[in-house]
């Protein structure tokens, strides 16, 4: 099962946290952009490979430090075509460095369409009996306002890949409560109600640290709630946005680990990606301010989480 | 406001529906599939392009019957990015037949990854202070689950556009109760509190139909719901898919139109693209049998609906 892999990586590299690729083009250091602009013209195809090659540097100076990336999917559609070219490369450079990669498309759709995207996504489209694979990613992100039948297909296609998918549960946004925070007539909220859905749903794919294929996204703005999923959800891992920028703390985010120090992982996007605007270089360090900003995250949060 | 200009179209074409460009290349007729397979080879070029042609053998064919496409975005993800750079090409030579297009991608997320998503789909990317189309389609089909900070930045786009978009509310899937039927502590119902939530963030958005540019998805296959939604949601457009192949009827369909038969729109997929299966020519008919299946259809729902 795919959560093992996961947290396997996040042993080895004693770090719960998964850095963001979600560059627009404003993001990229000057002296990328304007090499980019040079050689491809200002436009999609320049901003594509500026945001790139701003990628690899990423990749390599944070390789070692980070066991995952999380590029959201938005910045690519972004740019067209262009840069959904651009995201499978991204994808494909992640995996040979080793890197788990966590797809943040928040796709979520039922039955034959849903299986569309799982193939395009995870496993591959059938063409005359051969399988074609795209994107390729190890997880995704999808929402499940739909129902079960929106998230099966992508366990079925998840399984034979030995991959995964986290299901929109809490999120970490100003809005998120307006209809996730919702009483339900039984006295329980919208955001418990998708929980317990999408565990069942997933129910028996248990992998050897006891966790299913079908995570859920829980904010880190909202620890409470978090303790409380922890608590309702045990065989759910947790993908946890919203620390650092959006104002979630390292002791916000203890509460998503069980007494092992397992079964989540902490997303930070800008706080990584955007380091470099803190250290006056004008962007020729990204790579150092990034991997610096990374150790920095991975110590705050160890001072409240210890990995077993 | 953008439903007045699909609200001109469907009253021009006396036609209140929308075909669905949903092709997997099993879709497609032998022939098309045969030729670009031999063109292009076996893979993921040659199932875009026969899929390309299909589409715009389809296009041609529906262009002076139907007001409206409704491509779904995860046929085109499904062949990775050259199935986006064929989605860009089969929206533009919609819009080039006077065809309004709803890219039916379903997304949700927040703040500026909403805002990148409502560029690459509807406004256009900012590249050094110039703008840049991709996808570039008259409507998007969008998920609320994560709250109004969601959907705002999409009407935003869209405003400067003339543009729309649907929230999805009651889904035409069997499992789409499981969350959506809910009931709340306030003795509603899930999906109404989203078409209310939906028709609130978008007030004063209203053109001369009447209706906001946050139209919603309701379901084919739930006529009680529609019926109750129509009257709950006066100021709302709705896109109804489930009609033909999932079991929605013509007089399912009369509830989603108000007493002008004005704000909605019927979706058909399959019952139109593969109608060739049904006629015994091995799809050489295939424009002539989607042509047929969509006046069959239009007459159908006139039955039921006069648009004023």
């Amino acid at each position: 099962m795919s959560f093992d892999r996961l947290q396997e990586k996040i042993i080895a590299k004693k770090n719960p946290t998964v850095a963001g690729l979600d560059a627009r083009i404003e993001y990229v250091p000057e002296h990328i952009r304007k090499a980019c602009f040079a050689e491809y013209g200002v436009g999609l195809k320049g901003a594509c490979e500026a945001i790139y090659q701003f990628n690899v540097g990423l990749m390599d100076a944070l390789c070692d430090i980070v066991p995952a990336v999380k590029p959201q999917a938005a910045y690519y559609e972004n740019l067209g075509w262009q840069g959904m070219e651009m995201l499978e490369r991204t994808i494909a450079y992640a995996k040979s460095k080793g890197l788990f990669v966590i797809a943040d498309i928040k796709r979520g759709d039922i039955g034959s369409t849903a299986t569309a995207y799982a193939e395009g996504w995870l496993s591959g489209a059938d063409i005359e009996g051969q399988t074609f694979k795209s994107f390729d990613a190890d997880c995704v992100t999808l929402n499940g306002y739909m129902g079960s039948d929106s998230i099966l297909p992508f366990l079925n296609a998840a399984k034979g890949e030995d991959k995964c998918a986290f299901v929109l549960v809490k999120t970490s946004n100003p809005g998120s409560g307006e209809l996730q925070d919702i009483k339900t007539a039984d006295g329980q909220t919208i955001y418990q109600v998708m929980g317990q859905l999408n565990e069942q749903i997933a129910a028996g794919t248990e992998g050897k640290y006891g966790f299913t294929m079908a995570g859920a996204v829980t904010g880190a703005t909202y620890p409470e709630q978090i303790q409380n999923l922890r608590t309702l959800l045990p065989r759910t891992f947790f993908l946890v946005p919203g620390y650092g920028a959006q104002g979630g703390t390292a002791e916000d985010v203890k509460y998503a680990f069980n007494e092992k120090g397992h079964g989540a992982i902490v997303n930070s996007s800008r706080g990584i990606m955007c380091a470099w605007k803190k250290t006056g270089n004008n962007g020729l360090d990204f790579g150092e301010a990034a991997r610096n900003a990374a150790i920095a995250m991975r110590d705050d949060i160890a001072r409240f989480v210890t990995i077993q």
